[in-house]
C-alpha cells in the first residue's frame, strides 16, 4: 500500500492578501505526511507589469506571455512569491524548497504551437519527472512549485497552475495514493455563481457532463474542473474543491470530485 | 579519499553580458564530477530599481537594502537570473536546480546588526545545512545558488555571494575535497589595477598581509581575497580567481591562493 501524498493547489486571490496566505500556509504545514504545495501569482505579475508601464497583451480575451512578461512572471512567481513562501513555511517548521519546472527538469513542457494563437511563451506540459520529485519527497522536502516550466532548450514558459498541480498528481500516483486540493476563493463549485453558499458537495463524470449542457457552471471554473476529471481519469485518488476554510478543516463545506 | 567538489562563483559582470553568460555556462557544463554554482546579480538589479524610480539608498558609499530593495533582489537573483541560469544548463545537459538559502533552510542567515549601521535586509551566514546540498548532490543535482538568504523567521535577506561561495566550500569540505573558483571579469588579482596582465599568479597569506601592507591591492578585492583565505583556513583545498578564459582552461593566466 503506497503512501498517501498530498498536493494542494493555491489560486491567485489566496496569496494576494498576505493575512490570508499566512493561514494558508499555517493549515498547509499542519498537514502530516509527504504534500506539495502548487502556486500562481497572476495579480501581483499584472500590477507589477502596470508599474513598469507594459501593457498586457490580449486575445480574444486571453492573455499572451511576450518575451517582457514571461521575464515578469519569472520574476513575480519564481522570485518573490515563491521564495516568500519558502522562507514561511520554514518559519513554520515546514521544510520546503521552491521548484520551477527547470529545476531538476522536474516539469518540462512545449511550447504552445503559435496557430491558431500565438500566445507566446506559453508551455503545455509534456513530461513530469517523477524520479526527481519523488527524490525530493524521500530527501525530506516539501516541493514549492510555481507556474514557470521549461522547454529543455532555455527557455522558460508559463504554465497554467492549476494544470501543473494535476500533473504532478497524476505523474506521481504510481508510486502514491495522490490527493488534489484546490484551495481558491469559493467554498467550492457553485450552482449560481452569485450565492457563495450554493456549494454542489458531489460531482461525478455524469453530473459534469449534465451541469455543462445546462451552463450550470461559471464559464471560469470550466479549465478547472476539466484538470480534476483529467486528474480522475488518471489514478489520482481524490480531488476537492474548496477555500482556506476547508483547507484547515476537512469536514468545512467543499465540492468533492468523483470519476 | 573523498570525492572532489568544484564551487564556482560568476560575479556580476560576467552574468550582465548574455554572450558571456553563455560562455561561462557551457565551460561549466562541461566541468566533470559535483560542482555548484554561486551567483550574484547586482547591476541587473540596479538597473530595475531604476526602471521602478527607487533611489538606491547609500551610506559611506555602501547600499542598503530596504525592504522594496529586497523584493528587488528577489525577483531579479532568485527568479530571472537564477531560473534562466537553470533553464540555460540543462539545454546543456548539465542537471541544474536552483536554490535560495531559504529552500531546504539550506543556508541560514542572521540579519547584520542596526549599529554602527543599518543595512537594511541584509544577512551575514550563520549556517550552511552540508546535509541537504550534500543529498542534492547525491541525487545528481547540480545546485545553483543565488545570493539570497533568510534568517529562519521567515525573512529572506540580501547576502554576498562571495560569501556565500566560501562558506559553502567550507561547510562541505569534511565530506569532499572543495575547490573555490571565482570567476570575474579580470584575469585575476592585479598588481596593478590599470594593467589588466599583471596579474600575480600565486599569493599565500603572507604575501598577502605584504600587498595590504603596501596598499598594493585594489579596496574591492580585499573582501573576495579576506573570503579567499577564510576558506584556505577551513580546510578548503585550493582557490583560484581568474576570467571566462581560466574556466575554460585550467592552464590560462590565474591568481591561485595558497594558505
Amino acid at each position: 500500500m503506497p503512501g498517501k501524498l498530498r498536493i494542494i493547489k493555491i489560486g491567485g486571490n489566496v496569496i494576494d492578501d498576505p493575512v490570508t496566505l499566512g493561514e494558508v500556509l499555517l493549515s498547509f504545514s499542519k498537514m502530516e505526511g509527504p504534500k506539495i504545495l502548487v502556486h500562481g501569482g497572476g495579480k501581483k505579475a499584472s500590477e507589477f507589469s502596470r508599474k513598469l508601464g507594459i501593457v498586457p497583451q490580449m486575445i480574444n480575451g486571453r492573455r499572451i506571455t511576450s518575451a517582457e512578461d514571461i521575464d515578469i512572471v519569472t520574476m513575480i512567481y519564481a522570485g518573490l512569491i515563491n521564495k516568500n513562501i519558502v522562507a514561511q513555511l520554514h518559519a513554520l517548521a515546514c521544510n520546503a524548497s521552491g521548484f520551477t519546472g527547470a529545476d531538476g527538469n522536474s516539469i518540462l513542457s512545449i511550447k504552445r504551437p503559435i496557430e491558431p494563437i500565438d500566445f507566446g511563451f506559453v508551455g503545455d506540459v509534456k513530461t513530469v519527472n517523477h524520479t526527481i520529485i519523488s527524490q525530493w519527497l524521500k530527501d525530506g522536502i516539501c516541493p514549492v512549485f510555481c507556474a514557470i516550466t521549461h522547454d529543455g532548450n532555455g527557455q522558460l514558459l508559463n504554465t497554467n497552475a492549476d494544470t501543473i498541480a494535476s500533473e504532478l498528481a497524476i505523474a506521481l500516483a504510481n508510486e502514491y495514493e495522490t490527493e488534489l486540493i484546490y484551495c481558491f476563493e469559493k467554498k467550492g463549485v457553485l450552482a449560481d455563481v452569485d450565492d457563495e453558499n450554493s456549494v454542489i458537495e458531489q460531482i461525478d463524470s455524469n453530473k459534469y457532463e449534465e451541469l455543462k449542457s445546462s451552463n450550470s457552471i461559471h464559464d471560469g471554473m470550466l479549465p478547472k474542473m476539466d484538470n480534476c476529471f483529467h486528474a480522475l481519469k488518471n489514478k489520482v485518488s481524490k480531488v476537492s474543491i474548496g477555500d482556506i476554510l476547508f483547507l484547515k478543516d476537512e469536514t468545512a463545506t467543499h465540492t468533492t470530485l468523483t470519476f
